[in-house]
């Protein structure tokens, strides 16, 4: 029941009241998707206060819910802030002047962020289901576009038809713009995608993620479009980043820190002389956001639990000549690493 | 000369230091598009920091435009504030916790969103390209796609279909969830794109924009698969929205309000007995965010200028049984209102 998930947020705030304006948040209370709204939770339930356009069908959607829904009074979510003496906020998610005007109507804020950050960081079954659900749209759609890349393509017309494909499998959009990079593009980790045309011998650099039901996959393949027998650096590179990979994924459990699961991939390029091309993070968790917590990165301390949802993506970048990163959604059960995105990750040779 | 960009805003500030780290106005100093870093401007220059993912391709896109770019010190932003006297800070972009860690760190904060929403609200003639080449993108996938309107196609697919061509001609993507609501679904403004399949009779009500060079474009058009002859209703209210669509385009004028922007519509629909089917406002401001100043609305008295771009989208809503809206993207030209989008608002029937 919806109202389970936003009295057990409240009960872990210390506050008399919960207030939430932001769309992730709010749709992770409601489960009803808008670009307006505010969520209040007190000792007597949970209310959502929404705009005359989205008024009627966040009423039917919260029927049955114990989710009370109106418009706010006058019009203005400040005013549902008023008398409290602890007002429960997410300041990672509360623009300045919103806390600056709710500041001068409340006794004082707590900063609920990290009550969010670990009720959403552990999915529940409909959860797991909905990014599940996510990850197979998008396996489907990258195996059925991979007759696509013949010479000639242009990166933008790739990766129009791999989210084609997303979409008409269920997708409702992308989870971000799709990173689409030929060549010498893929040692730039967040390529733009462009107008370069697929060549002979160029090196294939996909990340790319759909949403299904509000939530989010996220998964990166690397591929070659034909051997022209100058890739021997590339092949020792792309064995190295897979068995970073699949390291991460053996020894990755409960209890260990983001920077605890991000050295167990890291050591492994640190072996191959090869860490100081990875320059980014091992992973970030994935649900309603693309990038939310917990976080697989050095000097991060969060802990991984069951049922958490992130990303295992080491990688590798040669700037001006090619870069690789091998990344699949992933999930914590029962203290093992379970693969969500599913497609093949040894090499493939177009 | 981007410089000069970041130098206008800074001087309109009254600050000895402006810092920015929100997407949106971090492109509009810099045009390089990232999901994070900080761009700092003072008496010295402009300065833009990113991280490892970035820094190379920044450097590069940067070059010779006189913006200085490095990593941050001890990879932290927040150190680029200290020592400000007054730090210009736009906090309508800047979370809360962002916020309270900057009050620490500096002697005052000044917020700079009105001096932003003021120099964004007018587009210089770069802008407008992007946004006429993203309005003629989504208005030729839009002819292109109208064969797709066939009996039993889900609002799903028909939606894949638009979003498709729009990315094939040269899109970056939607500029938000592509609205595609067929029969009673139009009744709803925010209707969620569905399963829903077409039927003969149906009205079908599109709200969708796509991105180029990081601007967006926004258009509504409504119309009827098929006419079973019960469609009076519908015709009449069609004639009157169309009506304040092109009333809003005769009058609205440089030196307006927003309110008295919204109310050359309203007017119209007021006279023909729908005002209080007008559930929402006439139009907001379009550029890089889809939704961003000026706001074309009741109450709203910020004023309209030469250059601006916004939306003219007035609807009408009847519970459960249809609704009409006729929007164009549009700019302000010499106290003349403008077409960006252009394909025809005649009632078109299928």
């Amino acid at each position: 029941m919806l109202t389970e998930r936003s009295r057990k947020i409240f009960d872990a705030c210390g506050a008399d009241r919960l207030f939430v304006t932001a769309p992730d948040l709010r749709f992770y209370l409601t489960g009803f998707p808008c670009s307006d709204g505010c969520v209040t939770v007190d000792e007597n339930g949970t209310d959502f206060y929404t705009d005359a356009r989205y008024i009627e069908a966040a009423s039917e959607a919260l029927k049955g819910s114990g989710i009370r829904v109106s418009l706010p009074p006058e019009g203005r979510y400040i005013k549902l802030a008023e008398g409290a003496k602890k007002l429960a906020v997410a300041l990672s998610r509360t623009s300045a002047d919103e806390y600056i005007a709710l500041s001068g109507k409340v006794g004082g804020i707590t900063d609920c962020t990290p009550v969010f950050d670990e009720a959403m960081g552990v999915k529940d079954g409909d959860e797991l289901a909905a990014i599940k659900k996510a990850c197979e749209i998008a396996d489907r759609a990258y195996t059925d576009m991979l007759g696509v890349f013949k010479e000639g393509v242009s990166e933008n017309d790739a990766a129009a038809e791999l989210e084609y494909r997303m979409r008409r499998y269920g997708a409702s959009g992308t989870s971000f713009e799709t990173i689409m990079a030929f060549g010498e593009g893929s040692s730039v980790p967040h390529h733009e995608t462009g107008a370069r045309r697929l060549k002979f011998g160029d090196v294939i650099l996909i990340d790319f993620g759909c949403k299904w039901g509000g939530y989010c996959s996220d998964c990166t393949r690397t591929l070659l479009f034909g051997d022209d027998k100058k890739h021997e650096d590339f092949k020792k590179a792309y064995a190295a980043v897979l068995k970073a990979h699949f390291a991460a994924k053996e020894n990755i459990t409960c209890g260990m820190t983001g920077h605890e699961a991000d050295e167990t991939a890291r050591s492994v390029l640190r072996e191959a002389g090869l860490d100081k091309y990875f320059t980014h993070s091992l992973g970030h968790g994935i649900g309603i956001n693309i990038h939310e917590y917990p976080y697989l990165a050095p000097r991060r301390k969060n802990v991984l639990k069951d049922g958490m949802v992130f990303s295992d993506e080491p990688g590798v970048y040669f700037r001006g000549d090619f870069g690789i990163r091998i990344e699949d959604s992933v999930t914590l059960q029962n203290g093992r690493v379970e693969s969500l995105t599913q497609t093949d990750k040894k090499l493939l040779i177009l």
